[in-house]
């Protein structure tokens, strides 16, 4: 981390205002933030650091002829802060390293600017302080976000540590992401320019994909009260997300599909296959009672753990017609251009 | 961070071995690395967590035409440990995000093999575990670095905090790097195909810009001592990196001509700004004495901080002709092409 190289006035600007924004936008552990070699962060006595950076490219992870600049800036925060939900960690600090192309730095009102604006409404309302990051001409445009967390030694939730007979929670509801996207597609297929103008009524229906709520509030519950047994959060899908759950813990798990919190608007499929509703995904002991809403977030009961089987696949769905195998499709965001 | 996404069966095994690798690569305060959905790193008490991020770019940082893939690899975890090395922390893990064109992953011996060869080398060498990262499709190779290390709360070494009076030093030669490039650069211009082709006898001399060491046991040794009034490491060359140091701690530099370690082969025009030789700048009271070398490198005094004043520019070169205003170029790795 670095002070900038030489730029534009408008650019070095720009920086300013951001660096005051970032000083203002949280408290938490940081003692020093931008302007040195390195940040410093303070963990409270008994914590340890979680760490995750999340990489996203235009064309792969965001369209910049899709997306308002806002939203861009908004999802590249949630996708880190969903990460230290899902490990039941408090946000410490950001970091991002912007990567653009010369036109969408210039000005106050500039494509940066905007980005800035809605990671900014993100930090702020998680008290996440923006710690530093670097910026660099690119010919793609690109986000990568490290996000630095605090949890209690040995208290952070698993991905690995899930049991037969343990019970699978989400929380919120699933495929209003997907279903979101859906729509933005539609939208593209039917445009007479290349970027999309989004009409008003459809602003509740891209809620979800525009501003996923990452479930920080809901992960630091879970961890503080040791009630789930794993947890990771749903940004592939529930299908590749159980999936995972299940290589990790070694064990297997079955869906019923009647039991899905499937988001107004979305389908089956995509409350199954879609990605990025950063809904945490949870297990517990069977015996386990919990409340109906955590931090003002409804939770479902989707299913159950079981114990690995070779003549069974790891993930089943049980529907009307009785169980079969659920397929993993994974998540593609986009495909490349 | 998350598992990859379903990919080619080369790439999942070079994924594999990567994994295998980085859980080879230290000890250090890792508690959980890749796989879950963050690293989760350990502090030792009354410490504090230092953490910065470098982003390279194809056309920017290196150059896939010019550059060996060993060396990008290796130039990136560099750059993140001289970071830590300019606070006197000592690293506790790194996290890298990938993005690239898909031709560069097929394969053990693809160019994202080589890639990781030379970044293991060096955290090897340091003990610095690969605890995450990201991996993206992108159309443009890019490389973030996030560097995590700890360091005495209170103690780390700041580039605010210089003083009137001080004596400023640098570890090893300066130029080297900016030598090296010049090198390179004449290479290309001569060379008949795309891409360069390195002889033999050029190896050292190219050595400084492929394989600069970052100064990681002379920061420690610095920060244990409370030797330094105030360090950063030399990544924008001389005159801007203490520039840099002179506007964070409110002073002025002088610098003596006759007095600075030209690295062999290096004109003094490239000690004073040419960049990326990740030597340390500091600064000590006027009273200190020091050893001829910090572990195991020579340090050499190059002038003096004085007072601010509204007469003098910040810095100031003082040669067999007098003092004149040192002016500081930046350093803008390469033209866009």
């Amino acid at each position: 981390m670095r002070k900038p190289s030489p730029k534009a006035a408008g650019e070095l600007e720009l920086i300013r205002v951001i660096r005051e924004r970032a000083r203002r936008s949280g408290p938490a552990g940081l003692t020093l933030g931008i302007g040195d070699d390195c940040a410093l962060l303070r963990l409270k006595p008994g914590e340890e650091a979680a760490v995750t950076t999340d990489l996203s490219i235009d064309g792969r992870h965001f369209r910049l002829d899709w997306h308002p600049p806002e939203a861009i800036g908004y999802r590249t925060l949630a996708r880190g802060l969903s990460d230290l939900a899902a490990m039941g960690a408090r946000p410490l600090a950001a970091f991002i390293s912007l990567g653009l192309p010369p036109d969408l730095t210039k000005g106050r009102r500039s494509w940066m600017g905007r980005f800035y604006d809605g990671l900014f409404a993100l930090a702020e309302r998680h008290n996440c302080p923006l710690a530093g990051g670097d910026l660099a001409q690119s010919p793609v445009a690109l986000a990568d976000i490290v996000l630095v967390g605090a949890v209690p030694r040995g208290r952070a939730l698993l991905r690995s540590s899930a049991c037969s007979g343990d019970q699978i929670y989400v929380t919120g509801t699933l495929g209003g992401a997907a279903a979101g996207l859906a729509q933005l597609s539609e939208l593209a297929r039917v445009a007479t320019t290349g970027n999309i103008t989004i009409p008003k009524r459809l602003a509740g229906t891209l809620q979800p994909h525009f501003y996923p709520e990452p479930r920080v509030s809901q992960g630091l519950w879970l961890q503080k009260r040791g009630a789930a047994t794993a947890c990771l959060d749903i940004s592939d899908g529930l299908s590749t997300d159980l999936l995972h759950l299940c290589e990790e813990s070694g064990v297997s798990a079955e869906v019923d599909a009647a039991l899905l919190p499937v988001a107004p608007g979305a389908t089956l499929d995509q409350a199954l296959h879609g990605g990025e509703d950063y809904e945490l995904l949870f297990t517990t002991p069977p015996d386990t009672k919990l409340p109906r809403r955590i931090a003002g977030v409804p939770i479902t009961r989707i299913g159950r753990v079981a114990r690995r089987s070779l003549n069974r696949p790891l993930i089943t769905l049980r529907t009307a017609d009785g169980v079969k195998p659920l397929e993993h499709r994974g998540w593609e965001h986009f495909a490349p251009r």
